[in-house]
């Protein structure tokens, strides 16, 4: 059995695109380099703002995000993954650029949360108003505890200092305060449905399992480049 | 001006890489995702060992190199750069298998030692028989303060420890040991000359500056890449 390479389109932002990494290296069973699996990554921050697109306010991502998709498939990448939820509502040009397959970070993030039934979704404004998780958690059945307009705006403002390099306490005490409210609406779990979010939320910062999205994508990733789980 | 892209041969080992990546970004002056640097990384930990190959035991890495470097190369590098000391043993491969420059970790981290006039070299045993840094040094008119036979065994057998995902406290205190062994015998700076040692190893562990190859290679690669620095 020969191992498959996994196109990683990243940059989105690049630090969350080192979380990924990190955490692909943390999910492989590996005790010498040759045990790992062999990633090609695109880290590519000068992507358009995605969170701008959405708003209205700034360039369409989709090109260059096809085209760096184009770029890992003709580099050997067997399946392509994106360690970034909100540019997922821009997976639409990146499908059409190849003919290899895109692994949803959403579509296995939602199948990582099928034992709850009320499901929080951390997230930032243009993740939310794409309705990705609404769609992808609908369809499995399940209920989206969704944050309101002020709090989404408060994440965003969160996100921005993490990707601008601030990690402190506060930024973590708020990103915790929104999730607490998800669960004072009822979620049973919370998912990170952003990846600058596990950044500084930790799962021991909640009364309730925080599912990471890229924790869950990083153990696709690995489950998929070993053999162990079939390319759909 | 344009950015430049840097493309990383990566993933020996696989954690370096990703240390080296997030090093990076440490070295960028950035507040948003689009004022950071693009890397194009070949994560590739398959590449066979290069301890093996210098000891005369184990297939060439070479052709492997000088393919992924090509590789990134047709993907749109503008530049090379290797997080890993010893596979510039096999930078020959790698230079005649491409036309952008490959910029050496090797003599980057000696230019960053030339405030010292003894420079301990902290490596693994293929780094060492290749004579990279003792050529490097006294091409530059410094003097090499290196370990010897048994020492550079105990550091393998702790960068192996390292690659297989230990980092314990005896591990950074057997780095910590072998670096003051360097110092007892005049080094004023010691290099963390195998990009496996800053994972353990940290400044605040010495008596005498230590200068991470890691480092240097992120500082010279974010300079290279905003047009601070020219390119050879």
């Amino acid at each position: 059995m020969t191992d498959k390479t996994a196109g990683v389109i990243g940059g989105m932002g690049p630090e969350a695109t080192v979380d990924f990494m990190a955490r692909v290296i943390a999910a492989t069973p590996a005790s010498t380099d040759q045990e790992h699996v062999r990633l090609l990554v695109d880290q590519n921050p000068k992507v358009p703002s995605r969170q701008a697109a959405r708003a209205g306010k700034g360039e369409d991502p989709g090109p260059a995000m096809a085209a760096m998709a184009k770029g890992l498939e003709q580099a050997g990448a067997d399946f392509l993954v994106m360690p970034c939820n909100t540019a997922h509502a821009f997976a639409q040009p990146v499908r059409s650029a190849v003919s290899i397959p895109l692994v949803s970070i959403i579509e296995v993030t939602v199948d990582a949360c099928r034992e709850y039934k009320n499901v929080g979704v951390l997230t930032t404004p243009g993740c939310l108003e794409a309705g990705l998780y609404q769609d992808a958690l609908a369809t499995a059945g399940l209920t989206a505890v969704l944050p309101d307009e002020t709090e989404v705006a408060e994440m965003m403002r969160l996100v921005a200092a993490v990707k601008a390099g601030d990690r402190n306490e506060a930024i973590a005490r708020g990103m915790r305060s929104l999730a607490a409210a998800l669960v004072d609406r009822g979620a049973q779990a919370v998912v990170a449905a952003c990846t600058e979010i596990p950044l500084v939320l930790t799962p021991d910062m909640l009364d309730v399992p925080l599912v990471s999205s890229t924790d869950v994508l990083a153990e696709v990733t690995v489950a998929i480049a070993t053999g162990v789980r079939p390319l759909d």
